[in-house]
């Protein structure tokens, strides 16, 4: 038998407690041994959780109990979460979690911590998809070539309400919260934080790179409105918000944005609140892997996968995919302003004469082509919005141009600009 | 350092080959020892395979060489090759295979047979999707509700170019052919065995049954014609080569044959020559796994996926699943015409008075009662295409109509069905 001491009973930690007592039978059959949930922590004594399994408010009872095999991290936050794993580490107790801002910290560190014991964190990234498993272990014998996840189930809600009803961002939002799909404080969500921790945890795995949020390109939904949408339904493309990790050369890009997708790409159909993670192999080609990123018993199922492999008496794998350090083939990461590819771009101008070629001037100056274009009158009569696309440039002349644009006198918003990923 | 004797040096057998060579030093990083290709087996040894492998055209240079520590066992075949995967395991080495028809047959023979060595067959099944990982043991803490399955890359192709381009089946038949998406003798394809075989190989990992092709209902898709593309466009339903695995009560329903499925689910979307697998479990609900289901690198990627497993020193999860046989839970095999479905009947039929409620009458009889209903004129105006959809219903009671539907005098082919899956 397993004794599995779980810190944080909240939504995840009851799911995790109740499937392993309610599939009790097949848990044990495929895993040989029972695995038992004896005990749970939590802040709040007063509340009930509905689990029967005894509660402490105290992490040292789980960490102090030598019966207790593996510690179930669900506790949540940062330095505190990572504190207690590492002690329980130190305990030579195995340790689950589903803490993807510790891990998008503390990977590294934790994998040394690690004294043979097994780490499991599944559950960290897109919730019920085995996402860690087949990027660490079924795509092993591949170069990854790029990674386009959409992983945050509030933004891919909300985004998808947007395309297909016209709604506009704030009204979706209280939506979503009314719906319990957004927190009341959406920021970290619809900002993009919460998918970039899972973009660093699968960018390991691919590629070694041990990169923090503070690294990376972070950008949030919360500037998309109904214009972006028409042009998006124009063109043929769905907005996401999308994760994407690439590899070219000897550099990496990892980024997260809102961004244009054709709406024929496996990935664009990913909508509502579920998640999809689609990856690109130098020799599989493109895999792709959908389901609920988020939820109670979804996530339990991940938590469940990874006690399960435990107590199969371990995945041998290394935590974070790579059993060496890469040393001839260490990759960097790629600085935000050396992004290549296509833009979307939205301008609202003065409708007069000669603002178009002033605009199609600063373009030229730093080698920008349009590709497609859409003028559409605005509800006041003297503006107009400009809508279109560009053909491949890099990211460095795009934000030089929005920001010349940006100062000219005949235009009336700050511009816009989404990237499009072919 | 792992050495790896290759049975077959075929098309999959060059490109394990190949990325080992190519991809050498990521797979050496991620496995902790290099995987060397050391040898291989081929039938002829006059054709150049452009692998620079030692060849032999005997089985027993492989097997009878103790530097060798795996075997890739992608010779084909049944019998034969199940003895050499035995002998293989006998003389203590470790076995991947991409040989869905043994596993079909010997996988439970083949799980008593190792005696601890591992046994990998991600191949088997989906090609390139590391879908057996997923099953066995990312969703490992799941009851399966079902699964179903895209796993015919031939059938998918032909489908797909039927419903968007209206063409009928031969003449696609003729250019799958020509494109090398079909075999000269396409029966194995498009008669559905391939795809139970892959069935049989996910639905003991998910059931933990035994059944052999001979015990499950397959149906291919040769007598899909143009007018069930129409019907099927017209209200909202793909026609796919579907597997089904499901489970109720003690019981466990395995079939294969084209469904018209709601064009808005998942794996409708699922087109051309790609895979895809959606599997409902009951705490994560549906996560679907999709990439492409053949090809020599895409299968090499899962062979070599094995292999990584086997370096990084076992993945100790047993080869079907199961660590245990479920005593108090063995699950039944459902007969074929126990299955409790939607339909989709077409008939052509003497465009004359009383027709319809002749047909009308002997559905009645059998409980079966009209959903959609289309009538089309046909080229010959003495004849009416008569195409509908039933209410949920027995297959039993649907043969017996068919039956006597079809022995009608007014009747002018044999009447066709499509089972809808919802």
């Amino acid at each position: 038998m397993i004794k599995v001491g779980i810190i944080g009973v909240g939504t995840v930690g009851t799911s995790v407690v109740k499937i392993l007592q309610k599939n009790r039978d097949i848990i044990t059959a495929r895993a040989g041994k029972e695995i038992r949930p004896v005990f749970g922590v939590v802040k709040n004594l007063n509340r009930d959780r509905g689990v029967d399994i005894p509660l402490s408010d105290s992490v040292d009872d789980v960490l102090n109990d030598e019966e207790i095999d593996v510690v179930v991290e669900l506790m949540g936050g940062v330095d505190d979460a990572f504190k207690v794993v590492k002690k329980a580490l130190a305990k030579g107790k195995a340790v689950v979690t589903a803490n993807k801002a510790m891990l998008a910290y503390h990977r590294y560190e934790l994998q040394q911590s690690a004294n043979r014991q097994p780490i499991g964190f599944e559950a960290s990234v897109a919730g019920g998809i085995p996402i860690i498993k087949a990027l660490r272990e079924g795509l092993s014998a591949n170069h990854i070539v790029s990674i386009k996840g959409i992983m945050n189930g509030t933004c891919n809600y909300m985004l998808t309400k947007m395309m297909s009803d016209g709604v506009e961002f704030d009204e979706i939002l209280k939506e979503a919260q009314e719906l319990g799909y957004a927190e009341a404080d959406p920021s970290f969500d619809v900002g993009g934080y919460d998918a970039a921790h899972k973009l660093l945890i699968l960018a390991s795995i691919a590629y070694g790179i041990d990169a923090k949020p503070e690294d990376i390109l972070i950008e949030g939904i919360e500037n998309i409105n109904s214009e972006d949408i028409f042009f998006a339904n124009e063109f043929g493309y769905n907005i996401k918000l999308l994760t994407i990790a690439k590899k070219s050369g000897d550099s990496v890009e990892l980024r997260v944005h809102p961004a244009l997708i054709d709406k024929k790409e496996m990935i664009a159909k990913v909508d509502g609140v579920m998640n999809g993670v689609s990856v690109i192999g130098d020799c599989v080609g493109e895999t792709m892997y959908y389901g609920p990123g988020a939820g109670g018993d979804a996530t339990a199922s991940s938590v469940i996968a990874d006690l399960i492999d435990i107590a199969r008496n371990g995945n041998n794998s290394p935590m974070l995919g790579f059993k060496k350090i890469l040393k001839n083939d260490i990759l960097k990461l790629k600085k935000a302003d050396e992004i290549f590819t296509k833009y979307y771009i939205r301008l609202i101008v003065e409708d007069k004469i000669g603002v178009l070629s002033k605009i199609s001037n600063i373009l030229g100056k730093q080698n920008i082509s349009i590709g497609s274009f859409l003028q559409k009158q605005s509800k006041d009569a003297k503006f107009a919005t400009l809508l279109f696309s560009t053909h491949k440039c890099y990211e460095k002349d795009v934000q030089i141009a929005m920001k010349e644009i940006g100062e000219c006198d005949f235009v009336k918003q700050k511009p816009a600009m989404i990237r499009i990923e072919d």
